[in-house]
């Protein structure tokens, strides 16, 4: 252990937090819905999330916070009074085969804040608040983060409620079985927090290759995903292959020269094909189509433009080459977010008051915090995490880097309190 | 049109073959299941296929053909007597989104020489068979041939019933839904008829291209089918990309050299990728796995083998650069088959009577004919088909073309009868 120090200085301050508790409740809730061999299974609104979140409810309640939902099945559990509020936050929801710490992380670090509060006896001049986003993964219902982006205003009900899963199931249909549909008007938009803190596992190698014990993001980088379309000429495998127009093959191509690209600019950017459809897939037929989504990532602004015009140029020069058709649609763009200077700042302070290394940095992936950022002064605080793996089973943090990062958010808590 | 000569050649033989009569029934029934823009939707035991089957029924029983299902659901039609028989054979089912031609062309045809063969009141020495064989396509139950290799004892009864469609649907429950389960005492192998003589639409461009009428397969092609399967490192879109170990890339590499290879050996070669599938295939996560199934077929056995070989040792190369594991199973293996000397001689002489240009060549594709040529002397004829387009909605072959194989056919069943 490296954090007694951490501990005792926050003691000191009056706040009493239980790191052997807290990775207790972290390792029991976390554990729902994992599959030996599999990893996570809790996709949103599934019987395992659900499971969950009632255990979360369960743990709120026996502190006496009072707890509400908004119209996106968001739990916002409230403690102590006051009339701004912080509010601490992330998501219980898991990718399919996701790790454990993903979220359910910064859900039971902000449970601990709240116990520790109520169990210290602090008064602190905000409410503070912790917010289980819903479908944040977007695995079930696409796009990601359906559940900020409703409470925050950047999505409509309409948009969220007729989201509809591969099994037909609409986010509004799921929603209302589920028992977690709240009332529009605890929707954060009308009555914002004054300051959003999320604590998450890092999702690159960053801090874990270079030895910090905590990230600052400076914000969370913009992203593109580009569906790229090959059409070819569907025939039988007994065709001759000199005469054939093979989407595959220019897929493949365009693949490996996005690949290229992306090592190129690694340092700022991110390339990657994770979904691949063919149609009509048959082992035995030159297939019509290929079908892929190119998800594109930078914090520079330029970059990601840049990056999406190679895209499509690198397409079309494979697709040319084989003699497909290719097409390139815009699926979504995610504007870069840039997180607010004071919680930055504070963050920072926080590290060096319990003297922990930290580094500045960027979020690569997509968190809440995003949304947030439009309705309150945002920060996030990352801990390591094993090469970076992440939305794997093989997703690792140690129990030291663990309690780390909640220390941090301790102190970051109190110190926002002053402001 | 251009086979008066032969019609008439055919007429003073005693046989007359009524053209239109046919193109109006091929027609007719090649429609069924027929989706504009999307092609012929008549999966085995499909509503569109059963609804094909009956038609043909009605039309046999038109002319008083004594009918016969076996144990795998083919139609066993039947007219005149003697104690050999020669069959005709095809099938009525299709690829999704596939060509009018494939198949249906076989059976309408022998259903229009059985149709002559009454209508003439030819005696012939041999009873003919018309034999519309059950799931050829293999594209609901797989593997392909499930029928013809039931009736011929390649398959057994267990095994063929037991095969699982997508929906988990077995072949032996929708057989017995289909009215079409016969007896096991129908079975070919018990009673197999002297000769089989399949007609097909090419399925390649070789006819097309270089202007021949009528094409004479040696034999069909020997095939491999092996499983590949990259295993890479699952994580997030966020993650470096010079970190990841990604099967996407891994399996681009292979697909391109494979097709390098396949376009150095292509006069005796085809390699085809037509099945790709990616896990977890989420957009924004560098997948775990990406597995395809490599199609290698060749008409010399050698060949075959060294393909398998570079299969394998390119696969494994393009994993091993990207830090990928790579799997390689073998799925099936058909063995080239041989035809029958004395009924590809009875072909070309048929040809050279009509005044047909004929060509020998290989059959790239499988057919019900190579597990028929185990239990009877066989042979195939094939007519051209636009750019060799095939297992697909563009597949075409010119009306004049459907005529002249069909008359080789009607020419060559004569022939066999004399011998």
């Amino acid at each position: 252990m490296c954090y007694e120090g951490a501990l005792e200085k926050l003691r000191s301050k009056g706040l009493e937090i239980d790191a052997e508790g807290f990775l207790e409740t972290f390792t029991r809730i976390s554990s729902i819905g994992w599959i030996e061999g599999y990893g996570s299974n809790r996709l949103a609104l599934s019987e395992h999330h659900l499971r969950a979140r009632r255990e979360l409810l369960r743990e709120l309640e026996g502190i006496g916070a009072r707890i509400r939902f908004d119209e996106a099945g968001n739990i916002i559990a409230e403690v102590g009074v006051g009339e701004a509020a912080i509010a601490i936050g992330s998501h219980l929801d898991s990718v399919p085969g996701g790790g454990r710490f993903d979220g359910a992380y910064g859900v039971i670090a902000g449970l601990e804040i709240l116990k520790a509060i109520v169990r210290s006896g602090l008064k602190l001049r905000h409410r503070l608040l912790l917010i289980d986003f819903n479908n944040e993964e977007g695995s079930r219902w696409s796009p990601p983060l359906l559940g900020s982006g409703l409470t925050t205003g950047v999505y409509s009900r309409d948009f969220v409620y007729s989201r509809v899963d591969v099994d037909g199931v609409s986010f509004g249909e799921a929603l209302e079985k589920s028992g977690f549909k709240g009332s529009q008007a605890n929707n954060l938009y009308l009555n914002p927090p004054r300051f959003y803190v999320e604590l998450h596992v890092e999702q690159g190698p960053e801090l874990y290759r270079e030895g910090y014990d905590i990230g600052i993001p400076q914000g969370i980088v913009g992203l593109k995903a580009l569906e790229v379309t090959f059409k070819g000429r569907q025939t039988h495998a007994s065709n001759p292959v000199a005469s054939r127009r093979d989407p595959v093959v220019g897929m493949s191509k365009a693949i490996l020269r996005l690949r290229e690209y992306a090592l190129k600019n690694q340092d700022r950017l991110r390339v990657t094909v994770g979904y691949v459809n063919i149609q009509p897939g048959k082992f035995n037929i030159v297939p019509a189509e290929s079908r892929i989504i190119v998800d594109i990532r930078s914090y520079e602004p330029q970059m990601l433009r840049e990056a999406v015009e190679y895209t499509v140029k690198a397409s079309r020069e494979a697709g040319e080459e084989e003699g497909l058709n290719v097409e390139v649609r815009e699926l979504w763009t995610i504007e870069r977010t840039l997180f607010d200077r004071d919680v930055i700042d504070t963050i920072e302070s926080s590290c060096q008051e319990l003297g922990f290394k930290c580094k500045k940095m960027w979020s690569w992936a997509g968190h809440d915090a995003q949304n947030m950022a439009r309705i309150a002064k945002t920060g996030m605080i990352f801990v390591p995490s094993l090469e970076g793996l992440s939305h794997t089973k093989e997703e690792y943090t140690s129990e030291d880097d663990l309690v780390k990062g909640l220390l941090v958010l301790a102190e970051t808590i109190l110190r926002l309190d002053k402001m």
